[in-house]
């Protein structure tokens, strides 16, 4: 495996994209260790919006997110020496937790770069798995120099949070088995950080349900995936200030970028305001906790429902992780 | 079914105590109109407590609790004549939305009695079913008086919110759909209110896992059942104060009673406090949304997890209705 993940993280040229045969094998290597979450609909909601929803409910996760899946994937690929020496991460949050927990469960040493404001919760959860955490800031340090420095001093691979064929094929799982379960669908939308849950969902979506528009959303104040597929190329931003903190990355991925330009039907935007107004929908008809990145995909359903009048949408959340007393605060306000 | 369901409610002393048959029944009327809601596990509550717990989650459930089997086999087995004259509940909240939504569905109109006090979500649910809400006052009124009142007046038939066989047989398919799902267990926790869901979820558990211990769960303001118990008949008590709503239930019924007497290895109290803490794990870890009263059976395992080291245990979630503010309240208190 060491020519598909080197210490440097500097993987991508020399690596094929991922396929669904991938995702395919990613989910035989999960088998019996990730959750298949449950697929949730609500006749309530449904009518309200005039649309036929299905939410692969990845907040059930476990660790709470789909990250799970990426990661334990390209963990298991790790060989003899790769476990010995151990991994490294940089996160702001559910890809830490994911990497903690998957290293623990096969013996692997993790250390986790966290930025600073990460949720307590996140930081708690990650050092609850028996990782060495390491924290930077998040609007002045560069968490990927902080990684690669730590994997060439220490002799630690590098997991990133998104762009690896590996992470893309595992989170593409969430999405195979939403179809498995539920059949073909007119659309698909999935939250769009770096681009790893949305470009191995679509890779499945366009194997599985041919004819289905896969659509991309994200944090109104961190449009950079809108911006790239505009200009064709990975624009890079500061790093937005938004409640969707999982979605708070600077750009897309080498890997994910071309798989989201072939695939993408459209990609939108939702504001934190729609964002806490899907999560109340889902506290109070599907009674669910979903932190604000995990509602992208439900928030712009809701904005655009007039133009999916009738048709059969999937919806991916991608995780529930939130400080209880914020999450409180959010319903409550 | 006349001879089952008369129009005063008082059918108990023709009727024969429900058994397995019945829940096997129950199961294929609902097929395809309850949600086969999802068992949820956490490795890390299962961790933290040295006990395997299997939770079944009926605040997944169509309109939000158990109480949709019951209520949708009830009215399931209506003739003709009943269809047209319509249906009569009381209910402190979920039945009246299990009984409105059930009879929408089958086309019988609804007329529901609702405590002045109930959660507006509830009483808004209801009225959204499409059902004619009556009011009375939960501490000075009689609500089973109005609702045979209303029968007699009107030629309706009366539902009882668990005192009747078709409802309790109902209410048992959810610990038949557990224990089918993750195998034989050595306790099942319920909630235990007018003791619908306990006494059916008993007869499911008794035939499915034969020795597995039952056990029930009130709320310590209104421990009416555990008093029953000890005394070998029927205790009556004033509606307790407690944020269980859906446990404020001043007696068990003639028929639920016998059941929890031949099945019941303990029962045992919650307190408000406690409720709140399993409603905090419930939303901070399982990233699930459960109503106080939902609450009931996993705050007693927290309890007593020191004497159930090793152990498979089933908890049966009950709901997930509460208005949002009230939730946030005592989520962030």
């Amino acid at each position: 495996m060491s020519d598909r993940i080197d210490g440097t993280g500097n993987h991508a040229a020399a690596t094929p994209p991922p396929t669904f045969a991938d995702v395919r094998a990613a989910a035989e290597r999960i088998r019996g260790h990730a959750h298949r979450t449950p697929v949730l609909t609500s006749r309530r909601v449904d009518d309200e919006l005039g649309v036929q929803l299905f939410f692969k409910a990845e907040n059930l996760q476990r660790m709470g997110a789909f990250k799970f899946r990426g990661a334990f994937n390209a963990l298991s690929r790790f060989d003899d020496a790769q476990r010995r020496a151990g991994v490294v991460a940089y996160s702001s949050g559910n890809h830490a937790q994911a990497i903690a927990l998957s290293a623990r469960l096969l013996g692997i040493p993790a250390t986790i770069v966290m930025p600073h404001d990460a949720p307590a919760a996140k930081v708690a959860a990650t050092k609850g798995y028996g990782a060495h955490v390491v924290v930077y800031d998040r609007y002045t340090g560069d968490r990927e120099a902080i990684g690669n420095a730590l994997a060439a001093e220490q002799g630690l691979t590098l997991v990133p949070p998104y762009d690896h064929p590996d992470v893309i094929a595992g989170q593409g799982t969430a999405t195979m088995e939403l179809i498995e379960d539920v059949g073909e669908l007119d659309a698909m939308f999935f939250p769009v950080g770096g681009g790893g849950l949305s470009s191995g969902g679509a890779l499945a979506a366009r194997a599985l349900s041919p004819g289905c528009e896969i659509v991309g959303v994200e944090p109104e104040a961190g449009n950079d995936a809108q911006q790239s597929l505009r200009a064709g190329s990975i624009v890079h931003i500061d790093t937005p200030l938004t409640i969707a903190d999982g979605a708070q990355t600077q750009h897309l991925g080498a890997l994910t970028f071309p798989i989201l330009q072939r695939e993408l039907a459209a990609i939108h935007t939702a504001t934190d305001d729609e964002l806490v107004a899907a999560m109340r929908v889902f506290a109070a008809t599907l009674k669910i906790v979903v932190e604000p990145t995990g509602c992208l995909g439900f928030a712009a359903v809701r904005r655009l429902a007039p133009q999916l009048q009738g048709k059969r949408v999937g919806v991916l959340i991608s995780g529930g992780n939130i400080d209880l007393d914020r999450y409180a605060a959010l319903l409550g306000g």
